[in-house]
Parts: structure tokens; C-alpha cells; sequence
């Protein structure tokens, strides 16, 4: 008696509740120290103390009902003005509290833009390999997820089938840099390039496309990468930020929207973000933690931590024969699949206690996510079954 | 170029919006201190100080990366598992975890239970006079609301209107008791004939009609009033709970549903749930508050301050000729408009610096609601305007 689309989502679930059960199976055999679990992206690294700081001050300082009490359902007016502060440093924008909506982590933000946005019918286009929820997310809408087809040398966007992909009915473009499921920073040159596209795509159509730019990892990017700041490169752009991954904070459900001045409709998109936030049910983001990020905007989790994972098992896999890009930022690898069909080798790959993700679940088949966000002694432990499983194979 | 749907709700929230500007127009005029808002349901009572105490220990006492890392998208077991022994303590129910879900307040309950049961065209039912929200939350789902129109004896549900208005498209009944806007609790009597009437008539059509029972306000309950308990009537019952009201923390966003074992379809529908949680945006209910709350679960906010409200003003409006049912939970006067247009006597009160919400925002014209979560001297200061009104109104 579900509806119809949640059963189809039932349904489309049970493949992932399938691999969280087998991995429950192994540990229960093995123990779940001899299980190496690289499926999900849950930070393994601490938050700063910096957010442990700034609770107990809020908490025995402030004013109960200013801390736990409703405000605007955009947010905290003071904790956007000092996050729209804190972009304008870094990247010399110049917002302010008017372009920043507080939000239920990013995937709440992105919600609440698509639902801003999207009419029925409308596409969104995305990059493979891309984060699956992106097609629950466009589907809330009953919009259309269009998927760019990847572009398996450096797994930048592939512009030469976006730029046939985009159509009249186009309504938002998502980038998500660096990339899940990749570790991939679009460089500057393809932000170009991809912005210049669309505005030629938008007087070609007389329609406004929106970039709506999900960046969980943008403060992930080793060996000090740039990121580049979408909306100094195109006007109709609005960025989803979350501080899941940058304080390690993930169940706390914290991030933010900002949306350019320069967007077209600009003030009809506030207002309905404003209101698509209430009546999707968030109401607001969490009012405590608002306060609490304000205090944390320049803190940082420990990136070496994670730089350190990524260097060992990277050099390790490529020693061992596999094929991988380097990642350059977020906490995932993407790795090909030694065998055509990655769904078997991440079956071959459970029999050694490993759980990674098949590459078919970011669009990708052919290819297998491998999240390094565990402990260091974890990828120690479960390289020499890497290594077995591709010299079986090979053989 | 925001969405069709998000045009209509931007053009309706105007109405709201005018009312706020008028708010603060005022208050730049004669000073905040001497404007009387009774418009908003914002708790102005302070969260108990077992709240404080929780976030302390928790803090300081926890390990970081389990208080605000991700868990099951329905939340913490250890924390379900407590829910459900309170409930079961106070109403004698047999919950455990697995038939809890916790959710970003009752609004993302409400629109976790919609998006899990609701098909394009279904309808879904409520009872004049009613929360507007849940015309939003019912239309995010492409599902049509049906209203009951009030009973204005004693605001008990309509229920001849409501047992012709059941057809084979009914998918929900939505219960909010005590209500909002009108304080009423519904009794038993209702409660049972209300269960007696869904029963015959699923069985009239072969189908699975389920009562979502919205109870943000069970706590607010005066006199020692009993607030049935709606699972012990009727087997489909799913209840949507929050700790905005009985903890003073609506900025928080923590809440939960409980779906019943009895309910038609329930592995079904608890699975659905747990994935509608995640793809809404939602992902989880907030980490740190599902353990703080799960320490406050007989912890009460002082119902005494709202009750001295609530003599005071309902006493005082019958005195000077207002006529009103005295309310019996949450913080709510639903008065009837001394002249048929309720936006009209708004307005004048507006003129007196007193702001109230007309009754036709809750299906309900002809009368106005009074929010009187407020200090106790606003309410004082404003009882002069309001003896004022009727008294130039009867004139």
C-alpha cells in the first residue's frame, strides 16, 4: 500500500541493503575487525575541538530560547552574515546574509533548489560518474536526470556530449567538484569552458540554466589544489555547501545555499527557497548547530589523516596492477575493475572481507568506489587481498 | 524561472509576509514593546533544564564521532529503543525501535509518511479548522486535500460530513489533537467513532486507510486532560511526534513517527520511510539531538506559564463580549470574529497594534487565532485594545 514510486525505491534499495547485510554476514563470521568495509563515506576523522568548544560556550552562555528557538526558515540572519563574510575572504565575492540559506546539510539544500526550480519535464544534467542520490533528488520533482557519459582519461566532464546534451528544457546543470565518486577537481580550464557553453546554450534557447554546485569536499583538496568558486565564472550560479565532511559532522545536518545576486530571478529564487525550506518539512536547519559553524568557519579536520590513506593504498594498487586516477580531493578512489563486470568483482572482493561500491551505482559500470575514509591500519590490513584478488585474475 | 508551484506558494506566503511587515512597521512606529504579537506558535516558555544538562554530558562525556557521525537514516536504535519503552510505559503499547522512525521534526515526519504512502491523486482528509502547512505537505506529493468542514459547537470533528466524504481514493486521515488553531483536545467518543467509521468503510472498498496523527502538542494538555492515544483505536495509525512544543525547541528540528506493527503493509512502509528520509534531503534527524532528547523523554516544559495565559486571556475576551471555546491543550484561542470578515477584524486589530491570524488560513472563516505563547504582560497590555474593539465594533 506504498506508493508506487517509493516501491520502485524499495526495490532499487535492496541491492545496497543486500551488501550492508553481507557485510553484517562477514563480520559475524570473521569479526568485524577482519571485515574492510570502504563502501561508505563516513568520516573516520574527528571533528576539530573547536566544535566542542563552540557547544559549551553557545550552551553556557547564550539565551536557551535564542539557541534552540525558531528563526527566519532561511537562518540565523547573524550566522549568514559571518558565513557570507567568510566566502567573500576567501574568494572575493561579495555577498551577504541575502544570498546564504542555512540548510539541512547539502542534500537538504539541494532539495530545496531543485524544489525552487524544477517544473516537470524540466532536465537536469549531470556528469557521469556522479552521486546517485542526485536521481531520487531531480525525481522528487518529477524532473529528468540527463547523464553525460564519462570521460574515463581524467574523468573530467565530457563537454563535447554536454554541449549536444543541453536542450530547451535544461534547467540545471550539476557539478559536484571534487567529485564523488572520483576524488577529481574540475580544473579551472573545464569551468571555463563548461561556463561558456551555457551562456552560448542559453542565447541559443533564451532560457536561464542554472549550475547548482554540490560541494560536501570542497575543503578536502590535497597537496593544496584549487577549487575553483563557480559563481566568479558564471552568473546563474547557486551553490550547496554542507560541513558534514569539512568538520566531520555528517549527522548533524548542517550546510547552506548560496545563491548569486547575478542568477536570474534572483529574488523570486529567495523567496521560494525561503518557503520550499518550510513547507519540504526541514522548517530550518538545526538552530544550535547554526550558531555552532559560525564559531568554526576557519577550523579544520585533519586532512593529513586522510592524505595518508589516500597515498598508501593509491601506490599500493597501482604496484599491485590496478588502475586508478589520483585522487586530488574528497575520500573516495575510483578504481577499474579488473574484470568487465565491476558488480562481479566487488562480489569476488566480498570473499576477501572487502565491501566497495560497484561503479554502475555512479553511472560508471566498469569501475569500483573505493571510500578511504577508515582507519590507516584497516587499508594495511586489507591490501594483501587487493593484491590476491588481481593476481587471480590475472591469471 | 522558479518552478509553476513555487509561483502559486510565493503569491500565497504574501499574505503572511504583509502581516510581518505590518508587524515591524509597527514596531518601528511605536516601539516592539508595545506591539502584542499573537500570531506566531513560537514557545516563549524555556526548555527545561534537563536540556541543558544533557548537551553538557553528552559533549563532554561522548565520543565526538558517535554523537555527530551518520547512523541508520531512521536514527539512533539505542535512542528508538528508549522512545519506545516511554511510550509504552505511559500508554501501554508494545513499540520497540523498529517501529520508530526519527525525523527533523513532525513537519519532516508528515512529509516522510506523505512521500512513503502518497500516489498523484490520492486524497487525503482533515478536519476544519486546520494547520495550513499540511495543504503544502499533501500537495508536495501530488495528492489532493479534502476538507471537513468545522463543527463550530464544539470543534469536535464533523463526522456525518467526514464518513460521506471517505471514497476509494482516501489514502490518509490526518488527526491534530490538541489542535491547532483551536485548543480543542478530540475525546474519546470521537476517537472511537471516528476508528468505527474508517473500519467500515475499508472494508466498503477494499482498502487501507491510515490515520497520520500529527501530535506536536500531546504534552500541552491542561487540567490533566486525557489525549487518546490514537494506536490503541485503530490498527493503521502512524503518529507524527515532535519535541518543539514539549521541550521548547522548535529550531532544533527533532522529532519521530511511530508506525504501528498493526498497520497494513508495515514492513513495507517502515523500509520506505527509512529511504524517504534519506532521499527528501533529510538523510537523518539530527545526531546530537537524538541523543539529548532521548535523556529528556520526562522532562516537561512549565504548562503552567501557558496555563495562567490562558485563564487569563479566555476569561478576560468572554468578559467583554468575545465568543470562545476554552482551550484544552497547546497555546491556541480560536475566537469568533465579533464581524463575519475575519481578514477585516485582523486588520482593525492591527489598528489597536495587536496582531492575530485570520481564521480562513486554517479552513475556518469567521474566526481568528490567537497564539498565547507570549510573557504574560503582553497579554496584559493588550487586553485593553482588545475590550476596545468589540466595544467600537457593537456600537
Amino acid at each position: 500500500m506504498i506508493s508506487q514510486k517509493m516501491q520502485e525505491q524499495v526495490q532499487n534499495s535492496s541491492v545496497i541493503r543486500a551488501m550492508f547485510e553481507e557485510g553484517k554476514r562477514l563480520a559475524g563470521i570473521h569479526g568485524a575487525e577482519n571485515v574492510f568495509d570502504f563502501s561508505l563515506g563516513n568520516p573516520n576523522v574527528e571533528p576539530p575541538e573547536e566544535v566542542k568548544k563552540a557547544i559549551l560556550e553557545i550552551v553556557n552562555d547564550e539565551n536557551s530560547m535564542g539557541i534552540h528557538g525558531y528563526m527566519n526558515n532561511s537562518g540565523f540572519e547573524d550566522v549568514r552574515e559571518v558565513i557570507a563574510k567568510s566566502i567573500n575572504q576567501k574568494f572575493g565575492t561579495a555577498f551577504t546574509q541575502k544570498n546564504i540559506i542555512m540548510t539541512v546539510g547539502a542534500a537538504g539544500g539541494l532539495n530545496v533548489i531543485f524544489k525552487t526550480l524544477l517544473n516537470p519535464m524540466d532536465e537536469v544534467i549531470t556528469f557521469a560518474p556522479f552521486f546517485g542520490e542526485y536521481r531520487s533528488y531531480v525525481k522528487n520533482y518529477g524532473a529528468e536526470l540527463v547523464v553525460i557519459s564519462p570521460n574515463t582519461i581524467d574523468f573530467q566532464p565530457n563537454l563535447t556530449e554536454f554541449k549536444e546534451k543541453i536542450t530547451s528544457k535544461t534547467k540545471v546543470v550539476i557539478i559536484n567538484s571534487p567529485n564523488n565518486p572520483t576524488g577529481v577537481i574540475y580544473s579551472e580550464d573545464t569551468i571555463i569552458k563548461l561556463s561558456e557553453i551555457l551562456r552560448e546554450k542559453q542565447k541559443e534557447f533564451g532560457t536561464d540554466i542554472y549550475i547548482v554546485s554540490d560541494e560536501p569536499y570542497r575543503e578536502l583538496a590535497y597537496d593544496n589544489a584549487e577549487v575553483p568558486y563557480l559563481s566568479k565564472y558564471y552568473a546563474n550560479t547557486i551553490i550547496g555547501y554542507s560541513f558534514s565532511k569539512s568538520l566531520s559532522l555528517p549527522g548533524e545536518r548542517i550546510g547552506y545555499l548560496v545563491i548569486s545576486d547575478q542568477a536570474a530571478d534572483f529574488e523570486n529564487i529567495i523567496s521560494a527557497a525561503n518557503i520550499a525550506n518550510r513547507i519540504l518539512g526541514f522548517v530550518n536547519a538545526p538552530s544550535l548547530f547554526q550558531r555552532v559553524i559560525a564559531k568554526c568557519l576557519d577550523a579544520k579536520v585533519n586532512l593529513e589523516a586522510y592524505n595518508r590513506n589516500r597515498e598508501l593504498f593509491y601506490n599500493e594498487l597501482l604496484a599491485y596492477g590496478y588502475e586508478c586516477i589520483k585522487p586530488e580531493g574528497a575520500f573516495y578512489m575510483f578504481v577499474k575493475s579488473p574484470i568487465e563486470n565491476d558488480a562481479e568483482f566487488c562480489s569476488l572482493a566480498n570473499k576477501k572481507n572487502i565491501l566497495i561500491v560497484p561503479g554502475s551505482a555512479f553511472g560508471c559500470p566498469g569501475y569500483v568506489r573505493i571510500a578511504y575514509c577508515v582507519a590507516y591500519t584497516t587499508i594495511e590490513k586489507a591490501l594483501p587481498g587487493f593484491k590476491a584478488l588481481i593476481e587471480e585474475l590475472k591469471k
